[in-house]
């Protein structure tokens, strides 16, 4: 079978934004050879003296070896260096895998001149192939050192896999009376679903704020962004989201801060919410094969958490994303993913809408709904599925995309 | 859109047995123009004075109004007559389904010359569509009286919507030495998941049993069949699985069995275990667009039901099911599958098996692993996976199919 190399999607953002060095923060990319040929395959960070950094990680029971080197040196709160690589996601690689994650370490520590317990690391592509370390050798030397202040770009394109487009975003915000600056990147297309920290993201900021408060922020921040994501359904072995924050503002005044509810985060913490969301957003955007962006909207559950359980019934279900990919206004097959997800429901009292339409109210088909109307709404490229369970005052929303042929193209040919 | 029109599927099986009559049940179908034209779409069963009933049905928390009305008949314990429609489910209907239902069940009663509460109803298709009940008239009146006790296949094509092909099966077995027949039909081909009875299945028999014992025998055979089967993940909300036992065999000297627990019901109960597990074979086997049957084995799990939930997470997962239908061994996605379950599972203990081929051991690839063995395996019509997590006694088996671009393209427009 010829592999099936996928268009850019329909969906990418038309502008991109060009992104603000961050002091304290150096990028350099390579072509080590891992496994695609002729393009970027590594990404290596190098973090000024003072680093702090938050972490959330995958919630599979069998995480790659990466993600278990995180989260053993995240206890630390300190990071002088990230690398990531693309094309070998070093899971399920046994003592294979913690040998390479261990010689990666070791090599990239000697290369920035820190610790190991400093290093960070993240691998994403096929699962089950020993990683060669030793190409890290030739690569890792002397790149910290020629690392840049700009280059966003070409960073997130060095991580990508399956992605069409690269995925960044930047913000401001006050702190203090002192601008700092937000800077992140996400790669991930498909294995994607709420639940964890969605794929590869990683985001830079030049705030001085001490490892635990960054982690309650980061932790906040992914549940209402990266948490309300779901393209397959499927959740990766890798999925890594770490926050960087140099600290190097408190040069130019910015406060130190030490604790989350500090009120003085205000600022920073809507701008970390943005920066969080926008490249979520992104993420879903560039679902394998997608061509349509859904927001499924979910009110009146009895809780907040049982509306989300049914959106996420909602978007997960194969059948409702081939009705959107199919432009078809099949309120059903709603109906159905709200009666599987096993939260309080009632038919007589449900109402759901496309878009401005209300298709079903009460029990039965709206009296007004207009299949023309209905129609329009679902030629659309964005398009919102709102569920009125009539129950209650919870509320949630899930991002997905629909499911198309391409899907299936793009992963019934990937490893081979 | 052009509506697309998959072809028979490859997994049908290759010979079709021919059902023989069971006494008090007699068989009639009719075009009512329900949705379709120029087949049929009514489906009507008389069944003699006497016979009992026991019914499974969609845990969906919006059932459709013949599950409704078949759940409030079902306390009474007695049948007479089953009616069954293809073309709309009368789901998500209100009260005009309420209304449908009641119309339909005072025709069927009238023609069947029986109470209200002996009829039994079921509806399949689209979802939302008001029923126009009154079609019935000219259809029900002096069907039952036609009926006839052989045509197991024209009845069975009666009930399809996107299925390829009609589903029946049969057995017999020895009831206190006296040989009675089951006989049974299916249908369903999308909408399909475990943990309900899944799509609509009609089986009926002439041995006499007590409904309460009929229900235990029901409940308990679905587990191991119905329930386990899965085609997307999706569970509609019309499933119905109804076992009818008339009670005929009684005149040939079977004795009436009034316990479930009796031990002459052993050959009884192996025969309707086979054929409930062959209609649900069947049905995955017409799982929509499939190319592949897929058995998922799971063993060495902490209990059964732990490995029933890991076996689930493989065989709902999108990425297992297109890497199945791409030929491709690609363990790492069975991996991530078994990783999301939420299930104790240890990555150093896993082994993962495509057929008898063992490709990942203990925590990485298996050493002997050969690719082109494993190749050869994938390209066959029925493949098993086999997740051993090395920790206990638990198993489970689910059984699935491929996810393809037909399951795209026949649910990108099923309702326009």
């Amino acid at each position: 079978m010829a592999k099936f190399v996928p268009p850019v999607s329909p969906l990418a953002p038309k502008t991109v934004p060009v992104l603000p060095p961050i002091d304290g923060v150096t990028l350099a990319t390579a072509e080590a050879g891992i496994r695609y040929k002729g393009r970027t395959d590594v990404l290596a960070v190098g973090l000024a003296e003072g680093t702090t950094v938050a972490g959330v990680f995958t919630r599979s029971k069998c995480p790659s070896a990466p993600v278990d080197w995180c989260r053993a040196n995240l206890a630390g709160g300190r990071a002088r260096a990230l690398v990531v690589n693309s094309g070998n996601a070093n899971a399920f690689t046994g003592k294979k895998g913690r040998e390479a994650v261990a010689l990666t370490a070791k090599i990239a520590a000697k290369a920035a001149g820190c610790r190991q317990s400093e290093v960070f690391l993240a691998s994403t592509g096929v699962i089950g192939e020993p990683l060669d370390a030793t190409k890290y050798d030739a690569v890792l030397d002397g790149t910290f050192a020629a690392g840049k202040a700009d280059g966003w770009l070409d960073a997130a394109k060095a991580i990508m896999t399956t992605d069409t487009f690269p995925k960044v975003a930047t913000a401001t915000a006050s702190l203090g009376g002192v601008t700092v600056t937000i800077n992140g990147m996400a790669k991930g297309a498909g294995m994607i679903a709420p639940d964890m920290a969605t794929m590869l993201s990683f985001v830079f900021t030049d705030a001085p704020i001490d490892a635990p408060a960054l982690q309650a922020l980061l932790s906040k921040g992914v549940k209402t962004t990266f948490n309300t994501v779901t393209v397959d359904s499927d959740t990766s072995t890798s999925d890594t989201l770490m926050l960087f924050a140099t600290g190097a503002a408190a040069a130019r005044g910015a406060p130190r801060i030490a604790e989350a509810a500090d009120r003085r985060l205000a600022g920073f913490r809507k701008a970390l919410q943005a920066v969080l969301a926008d490249l979520a957003e992104q993420v879903a955007r560039d679902g394998e094969g997608a061509r349509k962006l859904v927001h499924v909207v979910v009110k009146g559950a009895v809780s907040n958490a049982s509306a989300f359980r049914v959106a996420k019934s909602i978007a997960d279900s194969p059948l409702v994303k081939t009705a959107i990919a199919g432009e078809d206004a099949n309120w059903g097959r709603v109906v159905m993913a709200v009666g599987k997800a096993g939260e309080p429901a009632e038919r007589d009292r449900l109402s759901i809408s496309f878009g401005d339409i209300r298709v079903a109210h009460e029990g039965e088909r709206d009296p007004a709904y207009d299949e023309a109307a209905a129609s329009a709404v679902m030629k659309k490229d964005v398009i919102t599925v709102t569920a009125d369970l009539g129950l209650g005052r919870g509320t949630a929303r899930v991002m997905t995309c629909d499911l198309t042929k391409d899907y299936v193209a793009i992963n019934g040919d990937y490893r081979s």
